[in-house]
């Protein structure tokens, strides 16, 4: 039998609201067995950038990353939301480990080439999330806090997407061999068939059902590419994703995202 | 026979410039068998500070941290410098890690008292370093590099002073059966008899050695607290404490402080 695993990615919003975030550790160190947590950290980064007087450019939600931004997303994600959430795990009792792509080594990227004539800047596509190497963490029984960074293998830091890193880090976790669930914690409480009702929560998606609920507009928008995404970590080898509100990280609720 | 463990200090100076720090990183990986590098960063934070119209306030040498600069000192050592030599360190073939005390608990500190009067504010003084944590590191065959920030296991991270962070390591790591050499990379060359001539470097010292240096005056003023913290370093069973220029980290060269 597999070996259970975890991976929670949670936002920024959730990160850097005191009440929020010490609710979600919590409901994070209640999930049996090993797990992992990949953190966001955007708004924190942009009130710092704005500090410092470096201006904050998105294109489509993703942040344009020069060097300047780079130092602050550096900082920002690596150094301060990071160690905030470790040293919290801790005082809760539980052995957290803060890591970036570059710490061991576990996720390396390539500085993202030009896309429809945008240059997103140091901004890193993942090429091999290390599962191994995550896998010896968890053996030791550390659980790894993973911060929205990867670096180049020659030396640089990268900015990456932390949805992008969770869905990663999931797959190279089923690669080595475990039974992975990816819990998506968001605003809403899950996919929802009438975006104005926080009850209309569609249960499970499979393949089928995505397609079905595409070809008729029931989702539609900024949903798309998060469940294509889930379901392209789902082909890879993921149990299952699930989407879901922040405070109900407990795998029975939101919407079930598998094969 | 006990394994042997290179422990190198590097002060914010070296760490800040480029061609220093690709200098000393490539000395540091030439040192035979496992290592741990323990930086500072005092420079930078202050530059960052000062951007974010945060004033560095010093007593003594040591940084008074509050609320607003221990989020400046955790941003700046345990993201932007420490992932920037962890990158670097990858870059060269080196698989490093990053850490912090908080990370896997390796550092354990107390919020430092009032002393004479003066509140430092959020200064860790180290209460446990934990030898056989950092050990598992060493055994997986990654490289510690070490931030000098602590926690104090209640959910709040710490600013500690980076030179008893490299010797607090130090004795936690001979404590768990290393033969332990602890370099302290710096401006001058050794100890010198003769603070005008850096070709007056003492070669060696012990405690008498050091009891007659005092007496007669030969070493005196800052100098004596860095060697009072080697004696205790060794005392504690640590092999030998190199005090030495950033460019000679080879262990050939500098002052060796021993029993």
């Amino acid at each position: 039998m597999k070996n259970k695993l975890t991976i929670v990615k949670v936002g920024g919003a959730v990160v850097e609201d005191e009440a929020q975030l010490t609710q979600l550790l919590r409901d994070f160190i209640a999930i049996e067995g090993p797990k992992i947590l990949v953190h966001g950290g955007g708004r924190r980064a942009t009130k710092v950038a704005e500090r410092l007087g470096i201006e904050t450019k998105m294109v489509d939600g993703r942040r344009i990353t020069d060097a300047d931004m780079l130092e602050v997303v550096t900082m920002v994600y690596g150094g301060l939301v990071n160690k905030n959430i470790v040293a919290r795990l801790q005082a809760l009792g539980a052995d957290a480990i803060g890591l970036t792509g570059a710490d061991a080594n576990i996720l390396l990227s390539a500085k993202r080439p030009l896309k429809k004539g945008i240059d997103y800047g140091f901004v890193g596509d993942v090429k091999k999330a290390n599962g191994s190497k995550i896998a010896h963490f968890i053996e030791a029984n550390l659980i790894p806090v993973v911060a929205p960074l990867t670096h180049d293998g020659e030396g640089h830091m990268l900015n990456t997407n932390a949805d992008t890193m969770a869905s990663e880090t999931a797959k190279a976790m089923a690669a080595a061999g475990f039974d992975v669930t990816l819990i998506f914690a968001f605003e809403k409480p899950g996919v929802l068939s009438n975006p104005d009702d926080d009850n209309s929560v569609i249960k499970s998606i499979t393949h089928t059902d995505f397609e079905a609920y595409k070809a008729d507009g029931t989702i539609s928008g900024g949903m798309l590419p998060k469940i294509e995404n889930a379901l392209s970590a789902v082909d890879a080898g993921v149990k299952r994703v699930i989407i879901t509100k922040a405070t109900a990280i407990d795998g029975q609720h939101g919407t079930i995202i598998s094969f």
